[in-house]
């Protein structure tokens, strides 16, 4: 039986991989008087003189939604509510197994921005902290800027800050190893929805200067015609030498090039127009972008997938789970960039100088550190 | 320490009473495949194009949301979202502990009928079930009937339907003490409320005849002035006698009293006007409209309230639990009049002829039989 087909039938003997359950049990009328009435008048007359409370009585304090409209869902594309909800489940389990964080999936039957953003404010009530997930580019833009606004706990869209997270993290290593410096480097990008807006104003708020984003069309510039509102606005601040013309063209003399696109974007002569010590991140899933041994065979020095088989897996699992436990410990109100460029900075530093290699660049999700250290680096920048 | 004060710390400590937690652990690199990506784009495959497959493969099959706006909380009133959380981890905690059902808090921030409506039905996908919660009178009647149309999962105010069964249980066992009939019974109740309109509502399609709701201003009939729009319909199917008054007229010669109104607002004298063998359920929280032993000094044969401390206590536990896992595992797409009046009547024969006395009219909140039984009367009326 293969992953697929293990998969389904693991599903179906699931029957939902989440489940609740209560940490005060109710064995006795005592229990009944104290976990529900009328003992639990107790906590809700000290909330509503003091909302802050919540923190303290209920379980707001460790607890994150996992918001999705279905629009984007993994390489499956608008799915819907229904069909979304397998990942939204396995989400939240992988925010309590690797972060000690509870985490209920949302699933939003509508796709109507305004609607999503009315939906998010009005539960946000109960809960530390949202995870928007897999809402499709630009609309997530918006609804993420929007909610911050509003409200007063972490709003945090995952496909755009944990991947950007992860990227930077892998990329400082990359740069340990090549010597590389931020300042000199050519970033070309290919892919300018979530994740590619998100990494590129993370490595420029690192230090990186030059960063060329792409898109289906080639070259992102202000020039460009059919751009979205964001995409106008990561065509002020990147691609500061007006570079024109396709993806092939932006590669020549570039040092890193990291895909959000699409299967087999990038052939072995473009690789080989990069600098020396070229550094590809190929997130393309499951097929990347370019196969590591072809990038490798073409002259690149480092390569990172999204795929576990590979060496360098960029996998969000090792940002998010510490991201919320650090916010919510340490009630940040915002998950700021500076929390951002600490956790990148913090996953990097787990790789030690002896670890560190070409195949070694990013910490292992299984790593029992992982999430202690990025907590630790948001809770130092609340 | 008393009851409150152990409530407020057990709180403390809970520091929430519910947690979610994963029933497909991860702990290794296949575990992740299978149950994150990317195995899970298989069931999510699947429900993309059968949706009804969200059953199979999601905890949707066994999950309730427990929505509040906190309009209504317990006898606290308006305390809004944020301070109604313990009570609905509360409620959380009791569907899982009585009934073996996975259930989320939500409380929302907003008290706008539509707005509720509309964050309902956007959250609806993940879930198998809506339990409304302390909302006020007459929103909740309104929020409820337009979820209902809408949406194709089971839709269930509590305070009104869960108290509705359970006292129409007490009352179908205090008629079998008795040997009153249901078609000769006059009903008084007080209070017009969301519990008071739902119970009269019952006892109506139960076969009870001659039923009068009575609120502040005294009884309702046509005639009264200052009436909701749930009053007023009430008004057309209660009080046929066309009687007039205060709630002192309305009992004499009554032989049921149902108070979901105020403390101490039922006196002796107004027992003493009662028919033989009277009925009172006094159910005004902490204090009731009458205490038992005043009300069985002046001539009360059967007194229930809503305290654990005496006899007869109407506790909804005994119902939602069982109804809403009766309605899950038989995918009713509403909870009907028939699964209520099965409810009940299943209810009130967990009492035994052995068992039944005065005093033992309503089944114990622990009894292990209650929630299985409840949950098969409502699966055998889908």
């Amino acid at each position: 039986m293969n992953t697929n087909e293990k998969a389904l039938q693991m599903h179906e003997q699931w029957n939902g991989k989440l489940e609740t359950i209560a940490k005060s049990k109710v064995n006795t009328r005592e229990d009944l008087a104290i976990a529900y009435t009328p003992g639990v008048a107790e906590p809700c007359k000290v909330i509503a003189e003091d909302k802050e409370k919540a923190y303290t009585y209920t379980w707001k304090s460790n607890t994150v939604a996992v918001v999705s409209d279905g629009s984007a869902v993994l390489g499956l594309g608008n799915i819907g509510p229904y069909a979304a909800m397998p990942v939204m489940e396995g989400k939240c389990v992988l925010f309590k197994e690797f972060g000690d964080v509870n985490a209920v999936p949302i699933c939003l039957d509508t796709q109507d921005t305004e609607e999503i953003i009315t939906a998010v404010k009005n539960i946000a009530p109960g809960f530390g902290g949202i995870n928007l997930e897999d809402i499709s580019a630009p609309r997530c833009f918006e609804i993420e800027t929007r909610l911050k606004e509003m409200l007063d706990i972490p709003v945090f869209h995952d496909d755009q800050h944990g991947t950007a997270i992860v990227v930077l993290a892998g990329i400082i290593n990359a740069l340990r190893i090549t010597g590389k410096k931020k300042e000199e480097c050519r970033v070309v990008m290919n892919g300018a929805g979530a994740a590619g807006v998100a990494i590129a104003k993370l490595l420029l708020k690192y230090g990186f200067k030059y960063v060329t984003l792409c898109n289906r069309k080639g070259i992102i510039s202000k020039e460009s015609e059919g751009l979205n509102w964001m995409q106008k606005e990561m065509a002020e601040i990147t691609n500061l030498e007006h570079k024109t013309g396709n993806l092939a063209d932006a590669l020549v003399g570039a040092d890193i090039f990291i895909g959000v696109s699409a299967p087999n974007t990038v052939t072995a002569e473009m690789v080989k127009t990069m600098n020396s010590d070229s550094i590809l991140f190929a997130l393309a899933n499951p097929v990347p972008e370019i196969m590591p041994d072809i990038a490798k065979a073409a002259g690149a020095r480092i390569v990172g997938t999204g795929r576990s088989d590979f060496p360098n897996q960029v996998n969000n699992v090792i940002a998010f789970p510490g991201i919320f436990r650090g916010a919510l410990e340490g009630r940040a109100p915002q998950i700021t960039d500076e929390m951002k460029l600490a956790a990148a900075t913090a996953l990097a530093g787990l790789v030690s100088d002896s670890e560190l290699n070409e195949d070694f660049i990013i910490p292992e999700a299984f790593d029992p550190r992982v999430a202690d250290v990025v907590a630790k680096a948001v809770k130092d920048h609340i």
